[in-house]
Formats: structure tokens, sequence, C-alpha cells
């Protein structure tokens, strides 16, 4: 039997893979310290989880409308208002199932088939296969370690052909912790603007940001760029709400309301407990994300030192999200019991079968010489793999 | 900016329209009797809810495999085995946000651009929005009245050409209220076979069955069958839970693991705590089910009957689901206030304007001459509502 072209395209995530083998590892007795999760180690905060209970007992178990409850849409009007300094009406808020959810909508209601959206890489894996979804085609600019992996205006310019209709920037960058400045970001809005380009700009990793680094709502920048810009953000990862599942994108209004039809069409609304969960989360004060970013950045400053200490590995120092990103490359050639280390896939094998650390080889990301570990672990585990990798990395030839 | 022809060409639902204009009706204290519910007017059974609040409490608030939980998948595959005489391995069963979503990721892992669908007439609004979206095109085959509203093999045989790849079907159908007997789908299944066709079969309201009517699942026609099904199902309709939004695909396992890479990309897993509820659904017993039927049993003959004696309403018999369908074109002709009935639409217009009572026009059905009337809300206001419509329908010149 027949199955689509698209479906036969889009591989099972490598990300998965590594983690489902670490968790099979571990299942059979074995210590291994996971740097794989992109999520919170943290508790949904009390007073959201009591908000969805209080739901629950409210009956508040039925269909809401499509793309979210007014309520909701207003919390995220007013969160935009407060913290972002940008206007959206509510009618220009669709809620989804997740950030995911909302960047595929996106992609759905600006893309035609053929069209093309640049996307500068190291990029998170999801982006060039929701692009095929939509029946785009993802034009991948590298950038250079030498500029931080930060996409340069130039760079943005030289990839702009007449297909060209929409650039992914997202930052605090997943995989590389980099997060832009204002200035750097509005030198690039402002080819987008030029050049009649769509900005998606995916701002999930807001609130993580560190030392003197600040976040910018890319929409917050101009009217015209504001004009330009398709927000997506969500709940998961500032409040530890991964599995409750609640993303928002905002546009301006032609956007929004061909997302919010092509939501009520593909799925309805997402669950309406979840929802009501969220308007706790954003009405709520911030004093949690405060709390867990204290302590992030007290694992990112042991992760990077350590990180940095070992040989061969070149590490970018990150500003924003959980991650530390490593280009191994250094390696090449060196053996462990004769296997020959020749991309980073090699070494994070090496290292699950060999080290018991699970690490993410970023081949997916469009960086084949380079490693991603999430801090959102706990410090010991932390300071544990850390030293399974060191001795691993020593013992080579 | 340029929005997609995707987004240009799908339409904001004309249900959805009309629920709004009648609640804003009811917010401005009209006391108008709505027929338009999709969903049943029950609360959650506690067991479900008590599931979910234990889910929060003990902090199954993070992500789950993009698929749905292995626990859940093992429930679904245990109804499939117990309820339906069908074997699905878990592995062959991708959990989602809702049947819609389901539907969607079924659209997708099979079609390729220009590839047909045939979709027997009238059928639920969002069916062809969603091959659309999947790049299909939705090829409507309008049953006879006289038939039932039932496909006839002859009228898929005569449909089918070479850029076929499925067809949809959808027993107990929203929004006709039919229930295909089993011979009739095993009929209806080997034409689809012979010619090598998908058969995505929407079973979502496999639970609201009455008389001597039966819900068949057609995965248990027959091995070949089983080999060309892809089974949609969830559980809103069934469960009362249509705001935890959980539905599933079961399927061969190269559409399910299609299925969920495209679902791992583009939305990760339905809500965490809602697939604990959902497990516990599937788990507990059929009371709940029972009880609701004998209710709706209850509305669905007064509705009936009430209806079948309004003169100008030719009303078919419903044996599924929750939906009284209703052709009007006896009617067309009349006149209320000078204003001429010509079509469904106009009739609902009126009802609501006049009348204080909404009804669902079916022209996005693919049946302009129908109505769909929702006996999903309670028994006084079914009374009352019909009692609105006998007395409108009688003033009519």
């Amino acid at each position: 039997m027949k199955i689509s072209n698209l479906a036969k395209s889009i591989a099972p995530s490598s990300t998965l893979a590594i983690t489902a083998k670490a968790k099979a590892l571990k299942e059979s007795g074995i210590d291994v310290v996971g740097f794989g999760a992109g999520e919170p180690d943290f508790d949904t905060p009390l007073h959201i989880s009591k908000a969805a209970k209080i739901a629950i007992d409210e009956g508040f178990t039925k269909y809401t409308p499509a793309s979210g409850t007014i309520s909701l849409k207003e919390a995220v009007a007013k969160k935009f208002e407060l913290e972002n300094g940008v206007h959206y009406a509510p009618s220009q808020i669709v809620v989804s199932n997740g950030a995911k959810h909302s960047l595929i909508n996106a992609f759905m209601a600006i893309l035609d088939s053929g069209d093309e959206v640049i996307l500068p890489a190291p990029f998170w894996l999801s982006y060039p296969e929701m692009i095929k979804m939509a029946n785009g085609i993802a034009k991948t600019v590298q950038t250079k370690k030498e500029n931080n992996f930060k996409l340069t205006p130039q760079e943005l310019e030289e990839a702009i052909t007449e297909k060209t209709c929409a650039i992914v920037l997202n930052s605090p960058s997943n995989p590389t912790g980099v997060v832009y400045s204002r200035d750097e970001l509005k030198a690039l809005a402002d080819v987008a603007v030029k050049h009649d380009l769509w900005i998606v700009s995916d701002e999930i990793y807001e609130y993580l940001v560190y030392d003197d680094a600040e976040h910018t709502c890319i929409a917050s920048l101009s009217e015209e760029i504001y004009n330009h810009t398709i927000t997506i953000n969500g709940l998961s990862k500032g409040f530890a709400m991964t599995g409750w599942r609640i993303g928002f994108l905002a546009a301006p209004q032609q956007v929004a309301s061909a997302a919010a039809n092509i939501q009520s069409h593909a799925t309805s609304n997402p669950n309406s407990i979840a929802q009501r969960a969220a308007d706790a989360a954003l009405i709520g004060g911030r004093e949690f994300v405060d709390e867990m970013l204290v302590e992030f950045a007290k694992r990112r400053d042991y992760l990077y030192n350590a990180l940095v200490s070992i040989d061969g590995f070149d590490v970018i120092k990150p500003h924003g999200a959980f991650y530390c990103f490593v280009d191994i490359s250094d390696l090449y050639g060196k053996t462990f019991e004769g296997i020959e280390i020749d991309s980073a896939a090699t070494l994070a094998a090496l290292l699950l079968d060999k080290a018991n650390v699970a690490v993410v080889p970023c081949a997916d990301f469009a960086a084949p010489n380079c490693i991603r570990l999430s801090y959102a672990i706990d410090l010991d585990s932390i300071k544990k793999g850390v030293e399974y990798i060191q001795k691993f990395v020593s013992s080579l030839k």
C-alpha cells in the first residue's frame, strides 16, 4: 500500500532515537547520565496545577473556541504588552497544542508550493520538516563559528531569491544557546522588511537568558517589522509546562485568521484544562521563572567551564536556553579501541556505549561536527556526566 | 503581505458562525434554543477526572512519547481487541490531539499532490478542508435520499479514477445519523480493496447507536480490509471528553509510523494529563456510556417524532450519533414576512432571527436542502425548541 512522498521524506528524530537508547540502557540497570533533555526538570508550579484542577472540578472539559479561549488570548495579549512592549489584539492570537503546532500553523498560513524559507544553521531539527509539510523549501544558510553562529545581514541578503517567502529566527537558540542582541535582530529584520519577507520568530526560550543577555521580541522593533513578523512562543520552557502543550502565535490579523481557520479544521482547540492552567501561569507572577533561572545559571556555569577544560572541545558560551553547544572536530582522527572519531555521531555513540553518557549529535541540526548537552538536569548528574566525558576523551589515542 | 493559497481557500466553519450568533443572542438576554451542539452535554465521568487530577499531583506534566504513552496505546489496543475483535499492536497506534488531528495525520501520511479522496456526501464539513491541507482533492459522491444517504458499491465503483487514493467512510454518520450495516460496509470495503484504495474509517460515534443498529469496525471485516484501513476514533463523543482532545488512529505499521513521524515534528504529544484521563476512560467500564445512551435514545425518539409531524420536513430516522437530519426543500417557495425560503441557509437564518432556534444549515456538508439538529441538549430544551419550530413553520405562507 502506498504512503505519501511526504511521509517517506520525514525521518524519525535522531534526538528521540538516542533518548530511547539511553532510556533502554537505564532500564537495564546501567547508570546513564542523559544530557539530552529538552525540557526543564522542574515541576509545574503549584498555583498553575491548582488552576487546572479547579477547571476539572468546574467541568471546564468541553470544546473551547478552536483558536483558544478569549480569556487566555487576553492574558497572552497582556503578556506581550507588559513584557515585550508590543500590542496584539486577542483576535491576532492563536493558541495551539504547543509552539511546534504554532509553527506549522504559521508555515501553512504563508507558504505555497516551492516557496523558500531561509533557515540559519545550526537550527532546531523540526524546522525543515515543518517547512516540508507546508510544501515549502528550507534554504539552509550556514552561519560561522567566528560569528558565534549568528546570521549576518549580508549572509541573509545573499540567500534571498525571488522564491524567498520567509526567514526563521530563533533567539535564544536551540541548539547553540546563542542570544542575538537587539541591534543584530534589527539589522536582520530590516533586510527582511526590505525584501517583504515574513519573519517567523521562535521565541520559546524567551525567559531563559543569562548574564547581560536580554531577550528581544522582534515584533517590538518597529511597526514595519511588526507587520512582517509572526511571533511564536508558549508556556513549555518558561513555566515547566512541556506536557501541557500550550503554545501560541501572534501575527498580523490576516495570518492569525488563516492560522485559526486551519487549526479549526485540523485539530480544533488545545486541551481546555491546559488553557486554564496557562491563564494562571501568565496572570501569575514570574517568581518561579526567576528561581528556575538562578538554578539554570549555576548549572550553565559549571557545565560550560568543565567542557571548556576538555582537550578537543570547542565550546560556544551560551547566553540563553539550556544547552551547551560543542564543536568536537578537533578530536577527528583519534580512536577508541580502534574506532576512529569521524563525526559527532560517532563520538555520541561511543559516549553512550562506552562512557554511559547520552549527548545529542547535531547532524540533524545541520552541525555534524557538534554535540549538544542540555543542563536541564540536576547539578550532581552534570558533575558525574562531565567526569565520564573527561575520562573517555582523555583515553582516546 | 502574502498569505498562502491554502489559507485563502479555507473558509471559517459555517457551523461555528451560527453557533457564535446564537451565543451572542443568548448573551443579549434572548432565550435561544441551540440545536447546534456537536458534543455531549454530560460531564466527563468522575473516575476519569480523578485520574487526571492524580496525574497532575504526580507531576505527570512532562513530554510523553510524541505518539502517546505506551500505557495509553496498550489501552487502545485492548479496546480494539475486546470491543472490535481486531488486533493492533501498540506501535500501530498514534494518539493525537483529538480525532480531527488523527484524520489530518492520516491524510498527510497517504496523500500526494493531486491524489483523489472519495467523499460520500453529505459529509462532515472538515473532511474536504483536511484533504486540501494534505494536497489531495476531495471527490464528492452525492448519495441518495432513497438509499438513506448511504453510498452504494456501484456508486463507489463509478467514482474511482486512476488518481483515487482513498475513500472516507463515517459510520455512524455526522450529519445524517445513519449507520451502515456490516454487509454494506463489507461490500464497500471489497471495492476499495479491489482497487487498492485506503479506507479512512472515522468511527468517532462508535458507541452512539440505537435500536438494532450495531457499530462495525471496518478493519475487523477481513485481513485484506484490515491492511487497507486506517481506523480513526477517540474519546470525545463516547466519554463526554471533547475538551480533553484525545483521539487516535490505528493502521498498518507503515502508516502508523509515518503518522507518528509527522506528528513528532508537527505538534508532539497530546496533553499528558488528558492521556492519563483517557487511560482511565478506556480501562474503566462502559456504564457511563450506557447511561448516556439511554438518555440520548429518549431524546432522539422525542425529537424525531416531533420533527416528522412538521409539514414540509422530510426526516431521516437516525440510528446513530446525536443528530436528526431533515430535508426541508418541500418548504421552498413559502414565505415569512415576504422572505422566500429558498435554501436550508435561509430557513436557518429565519429560525434564528424570528423563532429563537439555532439549527445547522448543511450547505457545507454538501446538503444545501438540509438542516441538522443535535439532540445533545436536555429534553426540556428540545421540547421548547421543537415548539418554536412548529409554530414558525406553520406561520409560513
